[in-house]
Parts: structure tokens; C-alpha cells; sequence
């Protein structure tokens, strides 16, 4: 057959069409469930809301890995199709299924439950300042995400990469997995390594250089206007408001339930007006992403990325790479200060240096481009304790305490400002932080790839015009789905994969500059 | 094994109660789906969303109609546990289990995927005022209604009311059914045409005597104002913040996702500021019902009301013998008149004159308590026609214009003022709308007995203290959630069931003083 003639129907084929579509509704499903969680549900809807996402997680899973799943599966890989289309949904399928089939039902759902219980202890100790609320909902959850390990593991070992040493897979990697197919604790590590290596002088060197003057970010910012000016940030890099929308919340996420209906947050401090503008940048960067997504796959799996990696580097670019750069404040900072009357007089240079200063700070989610690998590697490096069982989660605030310091130079005054930060462990999330790393990474090399592609790139950002960037993201990364593997969707657009050359080279370069460093 | 002792365990019970609380946490997803897309769904997401709702109802329908379910319900039912609750939960559970059990899977699916298009079809319809948008989607729904009739039928046909002569069982019976448990067309014909044969020369009679006078409310009542004030009396009623919320929609809806989680909807228009005010009061007393059903048995279907009948009764109860009394007024109009000085000088007796005015109108949701039931016969009329293929959907904007003019003395002058005024349809709901004339019916006659057990009830209300009466219902009404019939929870309550004696009395005795007739 013809490798243009369209793909032959076939009894497998449907049937697992049918499967997918079913996959990818619910999900939709589970992520307005997720969005309304927190964003408007109402305090004592939180018991049932546990039920709900568990009965909907069960409900997907259970589709996922029905037997005839299998079956097909394996009568549709024989039949040769002609459709490279197919054939990656089928991979992509095939992927899925086994490591939902591999996880008993009864976990499943104990996980799902343990997550809606863990939000809420979360949110009662953060409010409270106080781990202990928290710890034994989170011993729950690395105890159930070590069950699911070891269910996974063998899939692990089998893969042709994993020998000759298949005995090298551990419980972490089968995490991983999840957010980041193919990534592996033996390749992360090293690049954490080295990232550490070459950040922490980078740090020492600017923290002895003169920090920024950014005293014209003091004051109160209106909460309304600060809002109206996300809204305009959306529009400006192309956010379908017919597509989406912005809600408020306590962290800032983005949740696709179908490229047409994608829903992003973000938070307004009235004492700190970056916050909201660079968590709209980085939600509308994961969103412009989901928007973009291939519609006319909207019913199957390839209608996703394929990794957080990859996603993430899509939330930086924009937030960091764009957002932070001196040609988009040329653009934005006068629209800025219609809003805000005490910018007036500010200078696009001065508030470039402003929005980039370095801070050994205690918030990984306010935190700079430089340090920010740092607070990844923080995570990690407890993560992996506690799943290999050298760190209980009662130590966790201590451990937390001491690797802070020793990473950033500072040590938390209390719980909420350091172990109970981040939201990732209450959602049950284990293996997922490393992939802001990998997004950084990622980030860096495709702008940089962009920069060739599109010459004047940066005279088009500083007239405002963040067209030309969309599209060619757009095409070379948001459209292809998961037809591709990230890595390949990186290396196809850029020429190279996972390296950290391309960031190196950009931190270097722009805060050398910055901060007159030589480096 | 005495009455007393605790339920005892079993593996039947045990399986049924796994069922029962998938199904209530579905049911509760299905909810939030349905909610988001009134409330807050960008316009792109409609074809994601009807996948969602198929795939969650589905998923639904799956869990409640596995063969083990039947299994389990024929071993539990034999096992004597001497647990009433239990015993009124597997009743619940029998006749779900064997409504979905004989609708087949595909006919779920294709009835939720046109569901969904029924409603953007009715939207983009009423817009452009033509109902020709919609007919194609409304015939579809009717012609799957209509299978789904044809495979209920028999399980009707067999209950011992049906006998001798099951053939008197009709395909509307099997709709009303799923509204209004034991409803048929045979007892409601006759309760609708006695209303209409008294309701006729009422509203003639009003019509005949001059109109309270209500300029007071023209103008302008600002938009936000208004919000505030429904704010306000959902408050007053005591509809719990913590347990739900309420939001705007074209068309206001309550959803029920748990008691602890309940989301009520109204509009605002700046013209008619009776509108938000009457459809708040209408929606929390759904609000109130959900909120106080048995949180015991969250994870059971007695967590419910056992029709829906019952359920508009309590909508019509705080909104109508509650929300359009003199008491009530007393104690509001004050609260109404501080956030809109242009009420300032209205007695309250006035303004209770201005809300109960009877107009030969249009619009059912803005009809008042007199002809509301005449429009109620009219949909009837319509939809037993359409079931019975005596009237075609091309056929429907003649139909319904005709019959408004017999029964109402009105023409609407377009298909929005007339056939697509009510979504009901669009939500593929035909068989509902007799429910809200027993719910007029079963309101009046609880509110009469609510009366006799509370003396001074009147006095409560014209302090603005509606406890007594919150506290009355819930213990009678709400918290008895599916334990009993709704006939059954009214005698109990009221020592009658399905009558229009208290009703014509109530509207007689009111209406008569209203606009000074001797009837």
C-alpha cells in the first residue's frame, strides 16, 4: 500500500479510537474537577470532591486497561496502516495503557483520595505554618507512589536502553516516567550536577556585584488594575479568550481540558506587582501551548505533549526568555504605566534590570532565572531521599532547612516558607519538579533557535509583536503533539537536544552584562 | 436479630454501597460539567465538553447497570438487616439499576452527545430568534427520548398499579417516571384539566379588575445593586456559604454536586429588577433542599430528593407563599429600599401588590403563581403530542402559538418570545414540566401545614427571621432525603398528599383579597 492512501478502517483501529476518545474526555473531565478545586469550589465540597475525582480517575483507568485494550492493541501494531498518525497514536496508546495496567485499580483510587486529602491538609498547614498537619498525608502519598513504583518498574527494566544493568532502574525512574518518558535518575543527576557547578560561583559573583535599583516596585498596585493588565499581557501573546480563561487562585496552574477550552490562573499581590504579571507570562505560556495543541486530534492521544519537560519550556520561554528580556519591556512597559502613573519615568533599561535581579531567596516560584535550578535541585535531591527511604517525611523540614542554606544561602524562618511552599507534594506529585529544569533547558535552546530562524525577532518583540514567535513555536513545537517524543521535537526545531550549552550561553551572556560581570 | 442492632455486614451490601457511591460521585461530575458550561466554559470548548459528558455518563450508566449489581441486589435483598435506611437505599438502588439497566449503552451516549448540541443549538437559535436552528437537534432528541420510552415501558407495564390493563401505560409515562417516580399521564391529565377549568375564569376574572399600580418599578436598578441584594436574601433564607455558591447564566439552574458543595445561578437585568430577586429566592430554595438532604449518606443514593416535584416545591414554596407574602415584604422592602433610594417611599403592601400583579404574559419563568400553571398545561399538551407522534417538531412554533393564545390569551410575536423561551428541551428533558405544577401544588400544601405546627409563623417572617420555617422543612422535607416517596413526605408532613385543595384555597384567598373579588 501506498504510504499517501488513506489509512484502511479496521474492527482494532476502532475500537481503540473509541478507548481514546473515552481517555481524553475524561481527563477533561478530571481537570475541570482539578480547576474548580481551586478556583471556585466552596470549602465543604471538598470530601465529595474527593470522591468525584476518584470515581472519574477509576472510571479512565479501568477504560485504559480493559483487556480488549490489549488485544487490539496488538492485532492494530500487526496491521500496517500507512498513516504515521496512527502509528503515534498507537505508541502513544501502547505507553499509556501499560503503565495504567500495570497499577491495581484499588491503588488508583487510594491515590486519588490521598491527593484530595493532601490539598486540603496542605492548605490547613500552610495556613497554619505547621508541617505536621501535613506529614502523615504526605507519608500516605510516598508510600502509595512507591507501591506504584514498584508496579512499574519492571516495564522499566524491560526497555532496550535499560540493559545490559537492568538492575540499575530504581523506584524514582519509574516517577519520572510519568511527567518524562525515557528520563532517567543516571541522566539527570549529572546535569543537575553541573548545573549546580556552574551556578554557584555565577551566584557568588553577583551577590558580590551591586544589586539593581528597584525601589520604583514598592507601593501598593492596584489588585483591578494589576488584572487588567494580565488580561492585556493574554491578549498581546495571543491567548484565544474563546478558548480559555483566566481565574484567580492560590498557585497559579494551567489546566487543558481540550484546545478549545484551556483555563489558566494566576494571583494578584497589591505589594508585589511581578508577581502577577510573570505568573500570567508562565501560565500563558503552558496555555498557548495547550491552545495550539492539533485539534483535528482532539479525540486521540496525540492531542498532548509529550512531557512536562517540553511544556515547561514553554511557560519559561515566555515568562523568561520573552518576558524578561529588554526588547519586550521597550513594548509593554508604557502600557504598564498607563496603569501605573508612579512608572512613568522609568526607564525600559532600568526596568529590565529590575525584573532581573538575583536574590538568594526562600521561593522557588519567585525566583530568578539564575538561582532558580538550584531550588529544582533542592527538591530533588529530598525527593530522591525519601523515595529510596534515606529521608522520612518527618525529617523533611529539617533536610529542607539545611540543603536551602547549603544551596541558596538562606534558611527558612518557618514550614510556609520553605517544605510547605510548593503545592506538587499534596497533588502526590514525586519526579515532577526536575522537569522545570528540563524546561529550562529546553527553553533556552529553542529560543535561541527561533532567534536564527526569525531574523529581527527582537525588533518585532519591542514593536509588541509576538506574532511571528507564536507561530513559529506553533508549528514547530505546540502543533506536533505527541507525535514526537520532546527530545526529538527539540532536536527537529533546533538541532541539537537536551543540552545545557544554550542556557549556559543566555544566563552568561545576559547577566554578565547585567551585573558587568566577566565570566 | 432484633430491629435495633446494627445493619450487619455483608459482601452484597458491601459491593452495592462501592456502587452507590461511584455513582454519586459521577452524578456529581456530570454536575460540575453541566454547571461550568452554563456558568464559566469559553464558547470553544462545547464539542470537548459533550465528550465529556457522554464519556462521565457513560461511565455512569456502566457502573449502575454491571450484571454484579444485580446479583447483588437479588442476595441483599433476600438478607433481612433489619437497617431501614438500608432497606430504603436498595429500593433506591433497584429501580436506578433497572431504569439504566434497560437502556443500552449506546442510546446513553448518542442522548448526552445530543444533549450537548441541543444546547448550543438552542443558544445560537434564540439569538437569532428562529427556531428552525434547533428543530433538526430537537427532533433528534425526541425520536431517542422516544426509544428510550419504548425500552422502559415494560418495567412500568408490570408494577401492580399497571394491572389489569398494562396496555394504558404510554411512552410519556416512561419519561415522567424519571422525574416523578409512579406519575402518569392518567392522574395528571385530569389534576391539570380540573386546575385549568378554575384557573380560566380566575384569571378572567383578575383580568377584568384594575392593576395594582407598580411604576415604582421602572427605571434603572444598578446592575451590581441588585447581585448585592440577592446576596443578601440568600443569606436571609440561610443558604450556607461554605456549601455553595451562586454565579450568573442565561438561564438560572441549581446543581446539587453535594450538600456540602451546591451551586445556584441567577441574571441580573437592569429593567427588571424583580427578575434576579424572584429567580435567587426560586433557586435557593433548591439550594436549601440540597444543602439539608442527609450528609450521612453522602455516599448513598438517599442523599437526594425522591422526585422532582418535591424538589420544585420547595423552589416555589420561599419563592412564591414565602417570597410574594405581605410578611415577607414587611421585613425586605426596608433592606430592598436602602440599596435602591428610589423605593423609599413604597409602602410595603404596595409592593407586595406590585409583585403579585397577574398579567396573560409570555414567559413561564416570569409568570406569576396564577397562570403559571397554565403554562405548564400548554408545554404538556405539547410534548405528549410530540411523544405521541400526534405533533411534528417543524409543526411546534404553530402548535405553541396556538395553544398560548386558548389558554394564556397571548401570541408570541417570535420563536424566542415563544418556543425557545425554556432550555428544558435543548437539555432533552421532556416530562419535566408537569413537575413544577406539583411542585405549585405540593408547596401550598406544606406551607398550609408548616402553618398549623408553627404558630406565629407570619410574625417570624415580618421580622425577617425565616429559621422557623428553614428548620420545619428540613426536618419534614429535606433531611428525609430518598428514604420515602415525595407523596409520602407530604402526608407525613401534612397529613394529605396530591390535592389542588390547598392551593386554589391559597390562591383564591390571596388573590381575592389582591384585586377585591368575591370568589
Amino acid at each position: 500500500m501506498p504510504e499517501t492512501a488513506p489509512a484502511p478502517r479496521s474492527a482494532a483501529w476502532e475500537t481503540l479510537a473509541a478507548v481514546m476518545c473515552d481517555v481524553r474526555a475524561l481527563g477533561g473531565a478530571v481537570s475541570l474537577l482539578q480547576w474548580d478545586q481551586e478556583t471556585f469550589m466552596p470549602a465543604k465540597g471538598a470530601v465529595a470532591r474527593g470522591d468525584q475525582l476518584a470515581a472519574v480517575q477509576a472510571a479512565l483507568h479501568e477504560r485504559l486497561t480493559q483487556p480488549r485494550v490489549a488485544e487490539a492493541l496488538d492485532l492494530a501494531e500487526r496491521e500496517a496502516s500507512g498513516d504515521p498518525d496512527r502509528a503515534a497514536a498507537l505508541r502513544a496508546l501502547r505507553f499509556d495503557h501499560e503503565r495504567a495496567a500495570r497499577v491495581p485499580q484499588d491503588l488508583v483510587r487510594a491515590l486519588a483520595q490521598a491527593q484530595a486529602e493532601g490539598v486540603d491538609a496542605w492548605k490547613a498547614a500552610r495556613n497554619a505554618r505547621a508541617f505536621a498537619l501535613f506529614a502523615p498525608k504526605l507519608a500516605r502519598l510516598v508510600e502509595l507512589r512507591r507501591e506504584q513504583a514498584d508496579a512499574l518498574m519492571p516495564m522499566l527494566a524491560r526497555r532496550p536502553e535499560a540493559q545490559p544493568d537492568p538492575g540499575k532502574i530504581e523506584p524514582y525512574d519509574a516517577l519520572l516516567e510519568g511527567y518524562e518518558p525515557g528520563m532517567r535518575v543516571t541522566r539527570l543527576e549529572p546535569i543537575l550536577r553541573r548545573l549546580v557547578g556552574w551556578l554557584s560561583p555565577l551566584v557568588a559573583a553577583i551577590d558580590a556585584a551591586p544589586a539593581p535599583e528597584d525601589g520604583f516596585l514598592s507601593g501598593r498596585f492596584d489588585g483591578e488594575a494589576q488584572w487588567g493588565f494580565t488580561l492585556e499581557l493574554l491578549a498581546a501573546l495571543g491567548f484565544d479568550p474563546a478558548a480559555g480563561r483566566q481565574d484567580r487562585s492560590l498557585h497559579p496552574f494551567t489546566l487543558g481540558l481540550d484546545p478549545g477550552d484551556v483555563r489558566v490562573t494566576t494571583r494578584v499581590y497589591e505589594a508585589q506587582p511581578l508577581s502577577a504579571i510573570f505568573s500570567t507570562l508562565h501560565e500563558a505560556g503552558h496555555g498557548l501551548y495547550e491552545q495550539h495543541l492539533p485539534g483535528e486530534h482532539r479525540r486521540s492521544l496525540l492531542c498532548a505533549a509529550p512531557s512536562m519537560g517540553i511544556h515547561e519550556s514553554q511557560s519559561r520561554l515566555w515568562e523568561n526568555l520573552v518576558g524578561r528580556s529588554l526588547p519586550f519591556w521597550r513594548a509593554f512597559l508604557p502600557r504598564l504605566a498607563a496603569r501605573f502613573p508612579q512608572l512613568a519615568g522609568v526607564a525600559p533599561a532600568d526596568f529590565h534590570r529590575a525584573v532581573n535581579r538575583v536574590e538568594r531567596s526562600l521561593v522557588r516560584v519567585e525566583a530568578d532565572e539564575v538561582t532558580y535550578n538550584l531550588h529544582v535541585a533542592l527538591r530533588f535531591e529530598l525527593e530522591l531521599g525519601m523515595m529510596r527511604g534515606t529521608l522520612a517525611v518527618s525529617d523533611l523540614p529539617e533536610a529542607w532547612a539545611a540543603r536551602s542554606e547549603a544551596l541558596l544561602g538562606v534558611r527558612p524562618r518557618d514550614d510556609a516558607e520553605g517544605v510547605l511552599q510548593d503545592i506538587h507534594w499534596a497533588w502526590g506529585d514525586l519526579g515532577y519538579f526536575p522537569t522545570y529544569t528540563l524546561g529550562n533547558l529546553y527553553a533556552a535552546t529553542l529560543f535561541a533557535a527561533a532567534g536564527r530562524a526569525l531574523p529581527g525577532l527582537d525588533d518585532a518583540i519591542a514593536a509588541g509583536d509576538l506574532a511571528p514567535l507564536r507561530r513559529w513555536l506553533a508549528e514547530k513545537v505546540y502543533r506536533v503533539g505527541r507525535r514526537k517524543d520532546a527530545e526529538d521535537i527539540v532536536r527537529d526545531a533546533a538541532g541539537v537536544g537536551l543540552t545545557d550549552a544554550d542556557f549556559e550561553r543566555y544566563v552568561k551572556t545576559k547577566y554578565g552584562a547585567l551585573y558587568g560581570l566577566t565570566l
